[in-house]
């Protein structure tokens, strides 16, 4: 195209996300319709996730562009891992803080240059999680608000990893190591730009896509961490009526025991771990998996039958109700951590 | 449940939008796990798109709660229509204006109101558009934003109503009647509150799903006018490569040829009524239609070969490219309107 008229958003919107995302031969029509058509695998359902993420609530505002779509693609992805689904498509809905018309050509530059950089920051996460773009709707706001909407399929024999599978005996099992996103936190706020150390993790989750589907045939019941191991074990232990216990001596954390900052890592959010209870008998075969993946995966604990108080609770979803069924200890004895994780709301 | 405690938020939320709403017997995991699971039926694709609607962008943020949720998943739904699509089900991402914690009891309460309001308003709607709720995330920021993912199917065999099917020699049709939501918007500015007259068909905007379906073989390219008829007519025009021509005397519109609200009626947005083309042999099959469903579909013009400047602008967007494409006539008249559309962004 040879057209010298400076490029309006609405083009560059459209350049920008029409090409280079990953393709999915499930897709009939792409986007440009009035909607995007897919093409299901037989024998497979649908697992799908909506995840939004506010500025100055879920990462600072003046992030770099690049670095806000990374994690708010991989942060939603990370619920297709802990269902085990294999990946598919995204639908994208981004709301942009209100053009200023009255604002000089430079910093309307800007703006165009910030909105190719999401636009690539979104392409390689999107390459990093196997997500093809399907859609979208773009829109002006005050703030800028990015949702995503993932999916994926599972075999349609299996009912994938529900939170409400676990059994009394099982184990509890955990990938990667703790704590890096709270921890990272700080430094981010202070920050937004560094993305090294901890604020990688914080910036660039790893959703446990391979291992969430391998651990299909192996795990009862799984989770992403994104609100902290305490709350989230809680809402596993509520789905599936057992109680958790949780051996502090044995979860791998960013910091050794005996830090500061030990217990962030068990009740800071952002860490997009698996969470997941098996079997006894699996765990040879967990440990198999670990190898092959390179991925750590640590029993950290086991479940037991529910404590009368959290069985009665069992439908409840309130922090205090669901940490009465977690009991962390340490070197034997009980240990009571203050804040129960991460509440978005 | 006995709790005597005032309910919170989440507590809310959870009550508001887990129960009440159409089920779908496809729906193997529902609201409560990191992802819905739900079986495609076979030799059926999955037909989605994702609409967004801001707080003073597209609706007042004065406006009573059901009626912003009315209008939100209606309009999301109106895609499902315009591509034939038997509606399924939808996800809801809800970013709500900030707590106020310092604010008095009586405010937080009518906070609480507001979205009870607002579910009973969604709850309504997903039953005329036959949706049921898969899942949802609801976030905190400076205003209002509600995104719905809306999802349907189509037999395998079908392609659906694309934008990009119509031939030169089609005729041009258009279901309802034009311009009752662009000339409500200043009596809804006034008194967003106020629902009746033409302000009845900007709340409650009607998905005209059945119609859609019933075209699929009919028509040979539909979409949904969002964006007013000319505006609209040119994204056809140039996704299928012809001209159009409209005939003007001939376009049902909410007020009558000569009233100073005319032109509004054919280049305000907000209509969600079909456009659809068929061919000329479909006419008796596509009146009998309308006789059965009790709605109006209006033949309005027809398909021509593209005019060589339309063919060679064929794959751009922009506005004035695709108003290049369709030609308006009053009385055999050219008719030249200024404004071509609502632009969004």
């Amino acid at each position: 195209m040879s057209n010298p008229a400076p490029i309006g958003e609405f083009e560059l919107i459209r350049r920008c996300f029409c090409s280079g995302f990953p393709t999915s031969d499930q897709t009939r029509t792409g986007i440009g319709d009035d909607a995007s058509v897919v093409m299901p695998p037989p024998q497979h359902t649908l697992v799908q996730s909506i995840d939004t993420q506010v500025a100055d609530v879920h990462f600072p505002a003046t992030a770099p562009a690049h670095l806000i779509a990374q994690r708010a693609l991989r942060c939603a992805a990370s619920d297709l891992a802990a269902m085990g689904a294999t990946p598919q498509g995204f639908f994208l809905a981004l709301t942009l803080p209100r053009n200023q018309q009255d604002k000089p050509i430079s910093q309307q530059q800007e703006r165009l240059d910030w909105l190719e950089q999401f636009a690539n920051g979104l392409r390689d996460a999107a390459h990093a999680c196997q997500l093809s773009l399907l859609g979208g709707d773009t829109t002006s706001g005050n703030e800028l608000v990015v949702s995503c909407l993932v999916q994926g399929w599972l075999p349609a024999n299996n009912t994938g990893l529900l939170r409400s599978g676990a059994q009394p005996g099982d184990q509890v099992w955990v990938s990667g190591e703790l704590g890096r996103g709270a921890l990272a936190l700080p430094q981010v706020l202070k920050n937004p730009a560094y993305s090294q150390g901890f604020a990688q993790r914080y910036y660039f989750p790893e959703p446990r896509l391979q291992a969430g589907q391998a651990l299909l045939s192996m795990a009862t019941s799984a989770m992403d961490i994104s609100d902290g191991l305490l709350q989230d074990a809680g809402h596993i232990a509520s789905a599936s009526h057992v109680s958790i216990q949780l051996l502090g001596e044995r979860i791998p954390t960013a910091v050794a025991l005996g830090h500061p900052n030990w217990p962030t890592c068990l009740t800071g959010g952002d860490d997009y771990e698996l969470l997941f209870t098996a079997p006894a008998a699996a765990e040879a075969q967990i440990q198999a998996l670990s190898q092959t993946l390179k991925l750590p995966l640590h029993c950290i604990g086991h479940c037991r039958e529910a404590v009368p108080e959290a069985r009665s609770n069992a439908t409840s979803k309130t922090l205090s109700h669901a940490s009465q069924a977690v009991e962390l200890t340490l070197e034997g004895q009980p240990l009571t951590l203050e804040r129960g994780g991460f509440q978005h709301f």
